[in-house]
């Protein structure tokens, strides 16, 4: 599939960005953290000197760290830098020095507290869980990385690992409540919350990291560890096949990746979407037909046709027009809104036995899966990268359904 | 299973109703017609005199029919007698004599049009789908009844026959539509729409009557044509298996089905119900459990634990509550409420995966299965038999949730 790369980020909006960068290779972050006048600076510059001396283990630094981070001070407030802690990497942990990390509508619902009915935003708030970093530091107990290898963390940073739900790679449905990569109750106290990659390091447990492929284009990546577990997820759940016809609804961050994602499996997508602008996008990410919401006409040819449909607009909305295109027996999938949903009548479900069902990401294993899946196939998201010092610039635009498709913050750009 | 039977219909309530009346016998009913000064009499009397003569082909009138009924002249009015027309029998047609028609909450919304965002109740209306009749005259073309024998017309009288789904024995989600056994467009042109079953006659295409089979207690039976298929269908979709943990919703008409069909399959059955008197009925009917809707730490501590939910409730109410206690991966099939659902957040959808579904009846092949289940399983519906002239009561009895658990109109009280 012909899709993002560097080639369509606009390096004209971050005219200081090393795109040349590619991965595990020694870049300007280096170089600039043993340079930075910082009371950590010595810590981070022997971390990052053992690595280069090719001798991982011996040299990394096991902390805690004082990282740097761009978060919310409070619901109102623009997002800013801070100095946040990083617990000491745990026989079990791994330390990554982040280098980038994408930027999800939820981010944006979390740091202005939209979502305070199911639980407010604690302050600071640092959000980010679509991460990529150089592992700087691994525990004695850890196998699945070493110093140097790239990993991801997602959503999650831990589970209680032993219910039916974590046991069944379903650590997101962790019965105890997984933790969230951000404003998640911090198990290991170093805050009351969790911290999201919105900074320069993470310790996460080494299960809850996942292994990203060598080669891999690591910014284009970065959008996979949420956006693309997130509809690759119900696809795989729902047994979404070749021939099938499924409709994305919303072509955002999201959705652009559920468009990429489906036809790599040969299903005929149609993409739903509200912006007129986006139409051309859409085939030329893979859909074979994009609806306009209000094209009526198109509404009603479409009755009783898909097998399924995948939501990924970040807001409730008027269902109904969409339940209505369902074959019987199809499910509408919700990936996007989490508050009351809007405009589903009864009626339309009961006839032809259709449903309507919620997907939250996916597990460990799955979204190693996806990422598997994606660097096999050369799928990745269409981003632009931004400076952190942009991220308040980005989530106007997100918010105005201006980005195309997804911003990824270089985390270089903090030590700026 | 210990349940419905005469033992527990209030002959005091019904004291002119000839309860010793039993299947396949002759009764008051043709003594009545005999001797009923009608202009249709000698059309009723030599149909039923050739039954009893034994040449029952041979002396079978073919229509069409004057028949009594039992109908709405408008939204607001109280139902009262009326005459109709039924069609002539057809090659493929079947005339029944209706010995009793059941009382379903759907009947009430669509005499008082309380339904009409999805098509205006057409006057007058005569409700009635869950019909039970004995056979006297079948077409030329009818291989499945001979004259004497016992059908049931459920919720469809018609449906296209060719389409994907009515292929797939699942007629009532006819491409096409089905023809409803009431208000639905008539296409044999007898009448502006379709009348049910509150009436004495009823011709119906030999597919869409089912087979009675021999011994069966009429009265009780007739509720199965759509109390019984309509929760028996999402237990057979859903794969209601034993030992699972299924909730009923509402404990109406449909719901005292749903928990004496689940107990059958050795489910686990929580009744949820908002009425305080229904508790010890839940459990005599088969049920572990019955909780209060507004038992909040049952609710809570019901939380993650239901492999199924089925929701009779006719209609919409908060279903929050509900989904929360579903477990991951399982539905809330509702069949009851047909307007826009009411109180469900997308994230309690989301987290867990899981769904709300919508299901109809069943297929005639279903319908047909249900009512053999519970013949060969001794599962019947409670009853409270009423003549025709208490239907407005009996009305206003099923608005008040005072039915225990069906009212079955006794056909043979319309000559009275």
């Amino acid at each position: 599939m012909a899709n993002a790369s560097k080639s369509e980020v606009n390096p004209m909006r971050n005219p200081e960005i090393d795109h040349a960068r590619g991965p595990n290779l020694p870049g300007r972050r280096q170089v600039l953290m043993a340079g930075a006048s910082l009371a950590v600076a010595p810590l981070l510059a022997r971390a990052n000197a053992g690595a280069a001396l090719g001798q991982p283990e011996a040299a990394a630094d096991t902390g805690p760290f004082r990282a740097r981070a761009y978060g919310a001070a409070n619901a109102t407030s623009p997002l800013g830098p801070l100095q946040i802690e990083r617990r000491a990497v745990g026989p079990d942990d791994v330390l990554l020095d982040v280098l980038y990390c994408g930027i999800c509508h939820s981010d944006i619902h979390q740091a202005r507290d939209e979502w305070s009915e199911w639980g407010p935003t604690a302050y600071p708030c640092v959000p980010g869980h679509e991460i990529i970093g150089r592992v700087a530091a691994v525990g004695n107990k850890v196998t699945k990385f070493k110093v140097g290898d790239i990993g991801g963390v997602a959503c999650m940073v831990d589970s209680c690992r032993t219910c039916d739900c974590c046991r069944a790679d379903r650590e997101q449905n962790c019965e105890k409540t997984a933790t969230f990569t951000y404003n998640s109750p911090d198990k290991h106290g170093t805050a009351t919350v969790t911290y999201g990659g919105y900074s320069d390091k993470i310790v996460v447990t080494e299960h809850f990291v996942i292994r990203i492929p060598p080669g891999a284009d690591l910014a284009a990546t970065a959008p996979l560890l949420c956006a693309g577990i997130t509809t690759f997820s119900p696809m795989q759940h729902w047994k979404l096949a070749g021939g099938q016809r499924v409709g994305v609804i919303g072509l955002g961050g999201l959705g652009h990746m559920a468009v990429r994602l489906a036809a790599a499996r040969k299903a005929d997508v149609t993409v739903f979407t509200t912006s007129p602008g986006k139409v051309k996008d859409a085939e030329r990410l893979g859909a074979k037909e994009a609806v306009l919401w209000n094209d009526a006409d198109a509404m009603k040819r479409l009755v009783n046709t898909f097998d399924l449909l995948i939501s990924t607009v970040p807001e409730a909305y008027a269902m109904q027009p969409f339940i209505n295109v369902l074959k019987p027996d199809a499910t509408l999938v919700n990936v996007g809104a989490m508050e009351q949903l809007q405009g589903v009548t009864g009626i339309n479900l009961v006839y032809a036995r259709r449903s309507i069902a919620g997907s939250m990401i996916g597990g460990i294993a799955e979204t190693q899966a996806v990422i598997d899946y994606c660097a096999a196939r050369d799928i990745k998201a269409d981003i632009e990268l931004v400076r952190a010092d942009q991220i308040n610039q980005a989530y106007e635009r997100v918010v105005k359904k201006d980005v195309r498709y997804r911003f990824v913050i270089d985390m270089a750009s903090l030590e700026a």
